[in-house]
């Protein structure tokens, strides 16, 4: 039935990465700017890639290491494919993330350039920038995926082809994890690295070559927003459209829809991918301005949402029949959670609305007072993604369980999840235009352009903290939605349909030991950025006293950032190894010690303290930045410094809450479900 | 079989609260100081009655709603019996709050006075205030409890008698709820507002019969911490007696253990009280100086864990046979679980050890690495109670359920959270030193006491803070097992002893919603204290205006503090109605809306989030607070401003979280936990 689905979305991945090629060769194409404008931007590449080359050298070590830990606890179980599928997710993810960095730190001064002519170039070769990121993990993403699909399903069978593709997400989660926890610490190194550095009253030049804690500072945002972020939605994306179709594989699904239940979620992601093609073309804009350019880069993403909500419909319709229609209110419910939870996000975390503005006005008061204000509206901005994200969950399986009755609501769950991410090539592609915007930012100030390039490219990195706003909320209520279907075929797979709460404590211990994961890997890794940025402290301090002139600011003398980089790459990236050994490890420890009951307990907890967690450090940490920037345009206070020192603490404190903590989160709770899932042979005993 | 049992623990009762007037005439016969002392004496009790007389009023018209809700709702079961005793359980607390803060805020000046003398005499009216508080919950809760066990068991039977002890619990977390809610907000609103008082440049003079929010700020002392958290304490140990009562009343435990699985519980806790009785017997010291005084308040409260221990063993023997002696192991867990839970936090917040030491140090680089630090070590200190915890539930289970097979599990937990809270009585005492020595040391530096008399307060002050945080983990500790043991027992009641985790996804949209609870409710709070600070500096800053001569410092011109708490007192109860009515009516809402599924999935969610977020924000705001007692005390970095300022910063950040937010949280749980076990009716259907 519908064989020829898996084909056409190979197509469709093939197409979306030959157009990343083509955005690439436009990027590559338009001015890269003075002379200096290419040093500015060559030092920071080279610090960005010291890190891309630390990093993937000890994922490197960790992917061996895995591939043997699967291979031979599952070697009864044909673990060997699933590890052949895991290394073939993993590589995918690091090639996209190798590519978008590429990319796009050579479209920093080029945007800046570019914005001397005016909006429209300077928008055109920062999102295509972003575009090569977007399109590529989606499509290498799409395309690894469909491979593993038809390879192993069509020539191993059903029940196989569950354990490879859960391989393969978890190499994905892998690398997400990794590149999300070290990139943040990377990022956030840099940023707390700098503050230390004026804290302490040393020379904090603004020429970006004699300051190697600002490049650090710079190179971070590649390292998180463009390789970190690229790497976490290709992650959320897999693990939303594995859930469906593990869930579909087998059971009660399985002899309703056939194979037909596996092949709807491919069918709707190729759909969704052709969507965020479409809606790639309509990033343009005709006026200037601030508003302008936030909508040139806000409403592609409303507009491929709705394409893709009216083709999930038609290919439910399609692939399905009619009567399987009432399976189009789950996808409808996800996308619908995705932009609400968006929308909520951009309502605490935008100077347009009255949380940003109370919080820099509480910091007229005092620091603490503006603390305390994020904290508030960060608790308070959690209630709406968890009522949408009930709601997408009951509507879901209510809906889907009265088409497959008997066990088809947690399908519509999985679908749910799909839903919220079909459209994740172009969340992706306008989240990665931020950073290159906010770089330019820096290279246009650094450089002197005139003030309308300045401009220019001021609006399109506040632009960019909004798309980033959004396209964390997809990636964390996908993952929680994600997560409740893994769980449900978790239970499925260990016979654990029915949990005993009563005759079972199992159940309650494993969800506290869950819901412990979360805050102690937000300790790990916010211990780990004060580390690494006493590091950036340190070294720059050191440069500042060994390279004769730097201090005093004197011509022609250039800092060595990419020895400061580097040094902070290598502590980031060995900090990262203890919250992802325990991502992987906590799973593993609670089923082997208690059971697979107290495994679905752990793993209930691990969600719901992550998605909340997730959401609040988020928003939080992104309404302290935008009280800052509010504050620094000139709102009133500005000219008070005990303003602007109150919320400059209340920024440094939230930056590794919404940098480096919060987004990893996500992650997390797949990774351990996935975990879970792949090694469930060894809990069952 | 025992029926003289509970007529033995309404005799304990009765002779702690003769006890407690004992203590009470030994602290009014103590000399009161000068007449100085004695005028800020008044002027901080008008203030602290203020408050208390304010919210005796609101919560008197809550709790005649809650008794029309309870009748009416439950009209066909009987519900009037309900609503009478969730009077008589409010009104003793009520009581209890009385007798304490009136004999704690006479106790101040008094303390201080002593100290002239030395450290033993001093330390001896601080603790006998606080044993008046102290035996007084215990003695009048457990009074309450027997009653009402006696009156109806004995005269209507077991089944309705369950509904009848949980309306007394209840109506003891009401006012536990409302008392900590409204005190915190009040408590810290003082402090807050003194802070912005200070923030912006105003007058702050140290004389406190001047200074209108230093003595909003002391009287919050006695809101917070003595009345609050006797309220706090008597709910909890309520919660857990009636924990495995209500367990053992039916089913299985009853059919082993008939009832003596009822009578065990009163049987423990009374002994209990005895053994505190006795323990403060040993609040003595020879030696002076710090680590002295320390010891001698907390060598007795572990000396009573002991003793509690032993005769928790001899009353198991006794009551139930030595067939049975297996659920030794329970109480054993819980005593234990309590001590780890009150040293973790001891640990994470003492400045004897590293984390507020490097927190300290942090403050030297910046405001932010401070914060940065304290949420870190508040993250990580989350671990220790949750394995503990964890551990305690899971050998508690599975004894108990060795003793009585296919369903005695749950009894264990029960047993296990008694034997947390049996020592409350001195617990409570301890703890209410507190805040009595911390006003002793305001007054002896207001009116110049000798260096000696300073430093035997600051001694007693310091131990107090230890103590706080011991009372404050055996409360969340407690909680939280108590809490299991009450889902446990709402399962039971509903006939939800099996779960459907796949088939039913009303459990995990309930867990969702459970864990934001918390949330929202620390968001409120939080938010309530802000609102009421600015009260505070408002109504300061006017009375430094148009009081003559007040912002000068004239002598003889006194601020009119009463108004001052008066009107901060009026928004702090005003402003404890929002989270406590969510309190009541979320669990309403969940159970009628979505169904009794989803209620389980909401009382597992909330309790997970509650006790994680409690433990976290507690041990963040005092090691915070503990930092910057360690800087001012003379630690390195104590010359710099910069370092001042920077952990003043994380003190107030922190204040509301560990006053507020915190410590309201284990009410929150225990109250949702019984309004949907007092309403089960309404969900049945």
């Amino acid at each position: 039935m519908a064989s020829w689905v898996p084909w056409v979305v190979a197509g469709v991945s093939a197409f979306a990465l030959i157009d990343a090629a083509l955005y690439a060769r436009k990027v590559l194409k338009a001015d890269p700017g003075s002379e200096r404008m290419q040093r500015v931007s060559a030092s920071i590449r080279e610090a960005a890639m010291a890190f891309i080359s630390r990093e993937y050298i000890y994922v490197s070590l960790f992917l061996a290491f895995m591939f043997l830990l699967i291979c031979v606890a599952l070697r009864s179980q044909g673990g060997w494919m699933a590890a052949l599928c895991y290394l073939l997710g993993a590589s995918f993810s690091l090639l996209a993330g190798y590519a978008g960095v590429t990319v796009a730190t050579r479209a920093n001064a080029r945007t800046a350039q570019a914005a001397i002519k005016g909006q429209a170039g300077s928008l055109s070769v920062a999102f295509s920038s972003g575009a090569v990121m977007g399109l590529t993990v989606a499509g290498l993403g799409l395309l690894g995926l469909t491979i593993c699909y038809l390879i192993f399903e069509v020539a191993l069978g059903l029940s196989n082809s569950i354990s490879i593709i859960i391989g393969y997400s978890l190499g994905a989660s892998t690398v997400g994890l990794f590149a999300r926890v070290a990139g943040g610490i990377f990022t956030e190194a840099g940023d707390v690295g700098a503050h230390l550095v004026q804290a302490q009253n040393e020379p904090m030049p603004d020429d970006l070559l004699q300051n190697p804690a600002l490049v650090t500072l710079r190179a971070g945002d590649y390292v998180g927003e463009v390789a970190g972020m690229g790497a976490d939605l290709y992650e959320s994306y897999i693990a939303a459209i594995i859930a469906p179709i593990a869930i579909s594989a087998t059971g009660i699904v399985f002899k309703k829809l056939s194979t037909g239940g596996m092949i709807l979620p491919l069918a709707i992601t190729g759909a969704g991918l052709a969507c965020c093609i479409l809606g790639a073309l309509f990033v343009r804009t005709k006026k200037e301005g601030g508003r302008a350019v936030q909508r040139a880069m806000t409403w592609p993403v409303y507009g491929s949402a709705a394409l893709a909500t009216v083709s999930s419909f038609l290919l439910i319709w399609a692939i399905l029949k009619w009567n399987n229609i009432g399976l189009f209110y789950s996808v409808m419910m996800g996308i619908l959670a995705g932009l609400v939870i968006a929308l909520t996000a951009e309502y605490f975390t935008s100077s347009h609305y009255s949380p940003v503005r109370s919080i820099a006005l509480g910091a007229g008061s005092s620091g603490a007072i503006a603390i305390l204000q994020g904290f508030i509206f960060g608790l308070l901005s959690v209630a709406m993604p968890i009522l949408i994200v009930a709601a997408a969950i009951t509507v879901s399986f209510i809906t889907a369980n009265r088409v497959i009755p008997g066990g088809g609501g947690i399908y519509g769950i999985g679908l749910s999840a799909l839903g919220m991410l079909s459209i994740t090539g172009i969340i992706a592609a306008v989240d990665a235009a931020g950073p290159v915007a906010s770089n330019a930012l820096d290279i246009a100030s650094d450089s002197r352009l005139d003030q309308r390039a300045i401009d220019v490219t001021r609006d399109l990195a506040s632009a960019g903290n909004t798309t980033a706003a959004i396209s964390k909320g997809f990636a964390i209520g996908a993952a929680a939605l994600a997560a409740i279907a893994l769980l449900a075929a978790y239970s499925q797979v260990t016979g654990l349909s029915r949990i005993f709460l009563i005759s079972n404590y199992k159940f309650i211990v494993g969800m506290l030991l869950g819901a412990l994961v979360p805050f102690v890997f937000s300790a790990l890794t916010l211990k780990a950025v004060l580390r690494a940025a006493f590091v950036v402290l340190e070294e720059t301090k050191r440069q500042f006293r060994d390279i004769l002139g730097l201090a005093e600011g004197a011509e022609g003398v250039v800092a060595d950032s990419r020895r400061c980089s580097d040094m902070t790459a290598k502590v980031s990236v060995y900090q990262m190894l203890l919250p992802g050994a325990l991502a992987i490890a906590a799973p593993l420890v609670v089923g082997l010690l208690l059971g697979k009951e107290s495994l679905a307990g752990f793993l209930a907890g691990a969600l719901v303290a992550g998605f909340i967690l997730a959401t609040m450090m988020a928003n939080t940490g992104t309404a302290w930045a935008n009280a800052r920037k509010f504050i620094e345009s000139g709102s009133p206070g500005e000219e008070e410094e005990s303003t602007r020192e109150a919320i400059l603490i209340a920024d440094t404190v939230g930056n590794p809450f919404r940098n480096t903590s919060s987004p990893a989160m996500n992650i997390l709770i797949n990774v351990m479900s996935m975990v879970s899932l792949l090694f469930v042979p060894l809990f069952m005993h």
